[in-house]
C-alpha cells in the first residue's frame, strides 16, 4: 500500500489504474495554427508526439519567423518536424526539387514526406532518397491518391507495390492517404466507414513500425484504434485532438473503456 | 448626458445600451488545449466562468506541468478548476477512488464531477461526497447514461432521484449529460431537438442554481437559452465558444436580438 | 542558376516556383480566440490580412484588457481592427450610436462596419459616415439580410443601390453577407451552392477593390477562389483557416494546384 500522504504523480498514477506505457505513437499536424499554440501543444505533448508535421504549404506563405519558431520548437523537444506532401509534389512538378530540399534542410526540418497525391512523379525513389540524404533529411512516403475515390484491391495493390519501393530505397516510414475528410478517399467509403480488409493489408505488409494511418477525424481515429488496438500509429490529427486520440488509445475514454483491446488492465489481475 | 470626452469603459457602455449585469453562469470546458491558450481564455473571460472543466482524462496523460499551469491559472483567476466525470468513474471501477482523489487535491483540483455515464456505482452518494470532503474537494453529480439513447420519462424521473440523493448528501451542484453531439443522448433527440418537457422537470425540480445543462455545440447552446432566458446554468462549453454563448445570453448576437426573454432592455425604458 | 550553398527565404522560393506576389487580399475574423493566439497569428500572417474583424459583441463583453490587447496588437501590425455589424445595429436600436461609435473610437478601432443585418436603419449613409469620420473611424457597410434566405435577383438589386448609396457617402468598403454557415444566406442556397450570377453582378460593380465576399468555411472559401481566381477579396474567414485560404489562392493546395486561375505559373514560361 502507497503512502496516503506521499505525492503521486500523473504517471504513476496511470500505471496503478492499470494503464500500459506507450511510446509516442501518434503524428499530430498544424494545419495553421500560431506559433505560440504551437510551442505550448509541444510543451505539453511531446512525449505523446512520433512526429509533427509542419501542414501543407501554410509554413511556406507564412512571416519565416513564424515557421522557424515551430520548427525551433519541435527539435528543442526532439519531436521530428515533418513536412507534408503536397509542398514536394508542387516542388518536383514545377522543376525546383534541390531547392526545395535546400530549403527544408535549411529551416531545420528533420523529415520530408513524398507521395504522388496529385500528380505523377517520374523520379525514381532512390533518386530523390539519395537528394534527401544528402541534406541530412529522412523521407517517409504517402501511398493513396488524393482525387481518385477510396482504394479498389488494384489501387490497394498498387499502393503497397509502391511502399515497398520507397522502404527498399531507403524511406523510413509510410503513410497511407485519409486527407482531412477520411470520406471517400483511401480506407474510407463514401460514407466514411473503414474498409478493415484494406488497412490489415497494409499492417500485414509494413507492420505497425513502417506503416501510419491519416485519421484526421474522431470517426476515423476511433476506428482505427477499435480495429487495431493501442499500437497502430495514427497520423494527420489535428493537434487539439491529441489529447482525445491517446485518452482513447489508453482505454480512457468513455466509449473506450468497455473495448477490449484498449481498456486497462484491471489492477487486481496485474503484477505489481 | 455624459461628457462625450470622458472615456467609457466596455462595462458602461453595456449598461446604457440596456444590458443586465449577470453572474457568471456558463462553465466552459478545456478538450484539451494547449496551457497558453487555456490561460489566456482566462485572463479573457474568467468573469463569466462558473467554473472550469479540466476535460476527460486529457489531463492524465498531458506533460503534467502543463496540466499543473491550466489549474493554477484557474484558481488565480478564482474560477473553480473540476475534473470530468469520466475519471471518476474509471477510478472507480479500477479500484482507486482513493488515490485518484488524492491526485485531485494535490494538484490543486477544487471540485470533482461524479456520474454513473458509462459505469455502475456501488458506493453510496454520502461515502463518496464523505472521501471528497476529507481532501476538501467539493462534488457535483451527473445525471444521464452516455450509452443509452435520449431520456425516457423513465429515465428522468431515475435521473432526478438519484440527482436528489446526491445533494443530499452534500453535493453541490448537478449536472444534465449532453455528451459532445447533443444528439441522441440525454434531453437531445436523434435530430438533436431539445425536449423542453423533459428540461423543464430538471429545472423546476432542482432550480437554475443546483441544475446545469450539457450545452457543446451552438444549436444546443442557443435552445437552451432562448428556452429558458438568461439565467439558465450551461456547462461543456468550448472555451473558444463561450464569448458567443455570453453574447446570445445578453440579447447581443443577431440570432438574440429579437428573443424578447434576451433582448437588452431599451434604454428608454429603463429607470436610471 | 542560384548558388547552392547560399541561403534562400521561403518568400524566394515561392518566386521560384512562380507563385506570384499578392496584396494582403483576406479579412479574417477573431471569433471569440483568446488574446495570445490572436496576437501570435498577427505575428504570423499580417501580411496576408487586408483589415482583422473583433467580432460581433464578443470584445464588448471580454474583460477590457484582452479586448485592448487584441486591436493594439492589429494596430502595431498595421492591420486596421474592424467591429462587426452586429454591435453597430444593436447601438442604433438602442439608440446609443454616439456613444459605441466615441467607444470604438477610445479603444483604438480603424473602421467599423455598418448594415442593417437584422434591423432597420433609418439614418442615412452620410449622417452615419459624417459621425465616424469625426471620430478618425472609417466605414464599410455590409449588404444582405441575415434572416430572409438566399439573395433573389430583386434583393440583389436592391442591395447593390445601398452599396452604392453607402460608397457615394463616404464608406471605403463594401461586403456581401453569408454569415457563419454560408448556406441558405446572401449569395449560397440552402445546399451551399454559390449563385455564380449574383456574386458576379457584385463583382462588376463594384471591383474587387471595394467589394469583399463572406467566407466563412471551406466549400464556400474554395468556390469563390476557384470563381473569381486569386485576386478575390474574401471575409469572415476564421483565424486559424486563415494559411488556408492563401496556399489555394496561390494554388499551392492539391485541391488548387490544377486549377489554371490558381496555379502557380511554371518556372519554365517565367519571364526572370
Amino acid at each position: 500500500m502507497r503512502n496516503v500522504n506521499s505525492r503521486l504523480s500523473t504517471q504513476e498514477y496511470l500505471r496503478l489504474i492499470g494503464v500500459a506505457e506507450l511510446p509516442p505513437l501518434t503524428s499530430p499536424f498544424d494545419p495553421g495554427y500560431d506559433p505560440v499554440t504551437v510551442e505550448s501543444h509541444l510543451d505539453q505533448s511531446a512525449h505523446l508526439m512520433a512526429s509533427l508535421k509542419i501542414s501543407m504549404a501554410c509554413w511556406q506563405i507564412a512571416n519565416e519567423t513564424a515557421t522557424r519558431r515551430k520548427i525551433t520548437a519541435a527539435r528543442v523537444h526532439n519531436v521530428p518536424a515533418v513536412t507534408g506532401g503536397g509542398p514536394f509534389e508542387v516542388a518536383v512538378a514545377q522543376g525546383q526539387l534541390e531547392v526545395y530540399l535546400d530549403l527544408c534542410a535549411d529551416l531545420g526540418i528533420t523529415r520530408i514526406e513524398c507521395g504522388e497525391g496529385f500528380t505523377e512523379l517520374t523520379l525514381k525513389p532512390r533518386e530523390v532518397v539519395k537528394m534527401a540524404h544528402e541534406r541530412d533529411l529522412a523521407v517517409q512516403y504517402e501511398m493513396g491518391k488524393k482525387h481518385e475515390g477510396p482504394f479498389t484491391e488494384k489501387s490497394v495493390e498498387e499502393a503497397i507495390a509502391r511502399g515497398h519501393a520507397w522502404l527498399d530505397a531507403g524511406a523510413v516510414q509510410l503513410v497511407v492517404e485519409a486527407r482531412e475528410s477520411a470520406r471517400g478517399v483511401g480506407a474510407f467509403d463514401d460514407q466514411g466507414s473503414l474498409n478493415t480488409a484494406f488497412v490489415d493489408r497494409f499492417a500485414e505488409e509494413f507492420g505497425f513500425d513502417a506503416v501510419m494511418f491519416e485519421a484526421p477525424n474522431k470517426p476515423s481515429q476511433f476506428a482505427f484504434l477499435e480495429h487495431f488496438g493501442p499500437r497502430v500509429h495514427l497520423c494527420n490529427v489535428r493537434l487539439e485532438e491529441l489529447l482525445r486520440v491517446e485518452i482513447f488509445r489508453r482505454g480512457l475514454h468513455s466509449d473506450a473503456f468497455a473495448i477490449t483491446k484498449l481498456q486497462p488492465v484491471h489492477p487486481g489481475s496485474q503484477t505489481a
